[in-house]
């Protein structure tokens, strides 16, 4: 099998382009890919602080892999990593440190925010107290919130995450099949408030299929965590991941098409603005009086005290 | 196990609901359901005219029955059965005969309008002669625009079809993962044009589940087509109600919530309206130059030319 591009050894066949890559033009396919869908979307500005958001995963430090690259001809931006410490023994431990030396190995500032420092509880705590949503769900809502705290305290401008193309398509399919359709309003690959109340967000692998992220981060030699989260369960989510790969396999190019509908989808959307206030507790915008990680921390607190009582 | 409403032997557990019913209940279930999206989307006045699509299957056998029953209370209403003949050899035979026999058993005007009559040839002799599109796809386009057609031949004010939930569903789905997202805008369940163009189109049924169509139908001993389509292929629609249909037994309700979030994302959409002009062949609403069926018409045409030439 060749390169279809420089014709020697190829070792991935893309199927839904019909082409076939060596690892040095697979690899340029990617951070070309990136670097477009970064101008498409005017994600960044010359001047930009990007705080970006790293797991430990294959998804994030690719992410930062790329952005410091990227970097290098943007002398005025600022890079700072952030890792969301939730509080996960035995599983943050080593992503952690994973973050920290690729982090340290590019030359960029990492730092560690953590649900204990943030939130004056970890989610092991949370989870053992609070049982009515999954883990998965306690935790997107009080990570967003942290990525978003952590984000002032470093002064940045905009964050960026490693969602991925699968990411995307999976959350329309979620939000079709779980509800939730008014969250496809903001589900675009650039996340801006009018009012400025929230920093800009921007994901700047979300036209990436998630194969070929991981396939990027071996073919760089990014150690990557590998142990799933504890917590992961076998949720729709999951069960729809699994579809699509499925549907992927016999109609190559099929994420893809979901990909521009989900775009498509915003485009037709595009105006019609979900209704915000500010939460009465923390301030934050919420499209309830009482914003979901309010919710969620006075629960815990509310159980911690009938602990105390008894 | 015994019927939540009556007390009597239940022999149907709706899982969804978390009920069980008899047959009697469960019969009667299906016929609020009707009345009740019927009213909600007001969908017919009392004195309409409205042309039941008929093709001699579980839905639209199901359709005709209950919308017999519903007539009842609008004695100005007048209901045709319209079938539409594609010309699938050893296939629609038994189908308009069994359509033919319960508009007959109801009082109700059977007319049977083929694609020979109404575009000069069948879709047997489109399918041997074009292959660009699954058989699907051509039937699809003509037989809605044979509806339309026969729907103003009887002069009917509207078009009702026996879609269900399912359908609805998949189409969703399907417009996502395989493009078309344009087309949410048109899938509501009355889809009016205010410029009076094409006939107002009805989906009574669009709220219940397929399977309790197929029941309803068996219950009322109803005799349906149960052959397949030889046409019909694995063809992705038929890969997403499978899916769909692991879904619901897993979560219980997953169809009714993607039902939900379908209307609210015709909710979202509405006023972006698809802009359409006049057919350049025919005249009739289309979002090109040339609609979707005088394409296949004068594609089918052109071959047989060149067949004739050769």
């Amino acid at each position: 099998m060749q390169c279809s591009f420089c014709g020697s050894s190829a070792f991935y066949p893309r199927r839904h382009e019909g082409v076939s890559l060596c690892k040095k033009c697979f690899k340029r396919s990617i951070e070309n890919k990136v670097r477009a869908t970064i101008s498409k979307h005017k994600m960044f500005r010359p001047r930009d602080h990007i705080a970006v958001a790293v797991s430990g995963g294959k998804d994030s430090l690719t992410l930062l892999s790329i952005m410091s690259k990227l970097k290098a001809k943007f002398p005025l931006s600022k890079l700072t990593a952030v890792t969301i410490d939730e509080g996960i023994r035995q599983y943050r431990e080593e992503a952690i440190s994973l973050a920290e030396g690729l982090a340290g190995s590019l030359g960029i500032e990492h730092r560690v925010f953590s649900f204990k420092d943030l939130f004056q509880v970890s989610l092991d705590e949370i989870v053992q107290r609070q049982k009515k949503l999954t883990p998965c769900s306690y935790c997107g809502v009080l990570r967003r919130r942290a990525l978003e705290k952590s984000a002032r305290m470093v002064g940045a401008d905009k964050i960026a995450t490693g969602h991925n193309l699968d990411d995307e398509v999976q959350t329309v399919l979620l939000n079709i099949l779980h509800g939730g359709v008014e969250r496809l309003v903001r589900t675009s690959p650039v996340l801006v408030d009018p009012d400025q109340q929230f920093t800009v967000r921007v994901k700047p692998l979300c036209e990436v299929y998630e194969r070929e992220v991981t396939l990027y981060a071996y073919v760089t030699g990014l150690g990557f965590q590998q142990t799933p989260c504890p917590y992961r369960s076998g949720a729709l989510r999951g069960e729809i991941r699994d579809i699509l790969n499925e549907l992927e396999e016999k109609h190559p190019g099929l994420k893809h098409t979901a990909y521009s509908s989900k775009m498509k989808l915003s485009g037709l959307l595009s105006g019609r603005k979900v209704e915000l206030r500010s939460c009465r507790a923390c301030g934050e915008l919420t499209g309830n009086d009482l914003c979901e990680a309010c919710r969620i921390l006075m629960r815990n607190h509310e159980i911690e005290c009938l602990l105390r009582e008894t």
